[in-house]
């Protein structure tokens, strides 16, 4: 992370990413812990260099956390509440941490440039957890994948904007399922339904869960390879061209 | 408006705000037009103050410029391209009118603040033309209501804002229909389908968008009078509370 005292940056804007993993028909989300005393938790963030797009931005930081590059992620909303950036949190860890401030990671001017009011874009991806090396930055004690139904409290509206980053993929599943890029090659029908299950946390009825998954046109349903037990061996699909 | 020169402003960030405007079967936008030699549109836009949320910046900036409080709107999107706040149309302005810089509406200190790089939070509303007296800035010429099809090329990416808050807007008329507040006390599917029609720019089938409204079960449907022709009459509805 380079400096955010410097001028290179837009000031009071940032970007926070939710990072949404799939594996194993559960949700996760990929949340660093600060290595501070006092046990803080904070999505993935960053700030905009002046040269920069905000996209691109976005695509940086996720790309220093998860050492992939080109993955599918969108804005979903902006918090800019007077409010949310009141530097509690803030005061807290210089309170407990007042023997580490002054090392060459956070020093006082650059508190001062983050204490001051942020509104941040937030970003969300959906990403294969198997392809995902997560980068922990230098003001990280570590950077794990928790269950979403399990989160650790984090600072600031943060976990708030988790929930806003599911509702949002949620509505956009149906149109986004493709670039996600989650499947394998060919699926079979049960595996887009346990990818659902995973995201809308709860169970989908299986003769409607075909019917609407295939009138979204985009599979492509492959014949079924000749086997002994070829009746009982399921479809398989993959998206169409 | 506000000096933007001084510091009371978040620097770099801005709001532009699409305001739908529905009148007689026809969506329009409320567009000013520049004072300033040249031919300028722009849509309506402002800052934000260092106490003041995003949300309420948006509201007030748009009581600013149409009078009546409290409307519903709504973030689509952020637009921060490197390259959208390339200064090119200032310089325009600035060749054009070197005659009219330095007067009270505009001095030199604000442009050197306003030709800087902004990233500008798109919000949108959808308002009755009949309860909305359009207000002109001191930078504003004339500010009216354009038909959607018709509008004017604005400065910088301001059409491509209105062409995605139109996409955000037709996504999201389902679940927003009654925050929207456009349709009188006691309405005809006639009514809706109308509405419906202006804002998607293309003819519904009767009974498919009948039965696609009252699926969305927000409608109450009222006893149709008694009158000489009340087989005849249509059914009028209201929503549920």
């Amino acid at each position: 992370m380079h400096s955010p005292s410097e001028q290179n940056y837009i000031q009071q804007l940032s970007i926070d990413c939710v990072i949404f993993g799939y594996q194993q028909k559960q949700l996760n989300v990929l949340v660093p812990k600060l290595d501070f005393r006092g046990d803080f938790w904070a999505l993935p963030s960053g700030f905009i260099f002046q040269g920069e797009g905000i996209d691109q931005a976005a695509q940086r930081i996720l790309e220093e956390r998860t050492g992939i590059k080109d993955i599918y992620l969108d804005q979903f909303r902006v918090f800019g509440d007077a409010e949310r950036s009141n530097s509690s949190f803030l005061e807290r860890i210089i309170h407990l941490n007042e023997d580490k401030l002054g090392d060459n990671r956070f020093n006082r001017k650059e508190l001062e440039w983050i204490t001051r009011r942020f509104v941040s874009i937030g970003y969300y991806a959906l990403v294969d957890i198997y392809k995902v090396i997560p980068q922990k930055s230098e003001i990280d004690e570590s950077m794990e994948w928790y269950p979403i139904r399990d989160l650790p409290t984090m600072i600031m509206d943060h976990n708030e904007m988790v929930a806003q980053a599911l509702e949002t993929l949620r509505l956009n599943l149906d149109q986004k399922l493709i670039g996600f890029n989650l499947l394998p090659e060919t699926f079979t029908m049960k595996e887009v339904q346990e990818l659902y299950e995973a995201i809308y946390d709860k169970p989908f009825a299986r003769n409607n869960f075909q019917k609407k998954i295939l009138d979204l046109n985009v599979l492509e349903r492959l014949e079924k390879k000749f086997t002994g037990a070829a009746n009982k061996a399921p479809f398989l699909y993959r998206f169409q061209r």
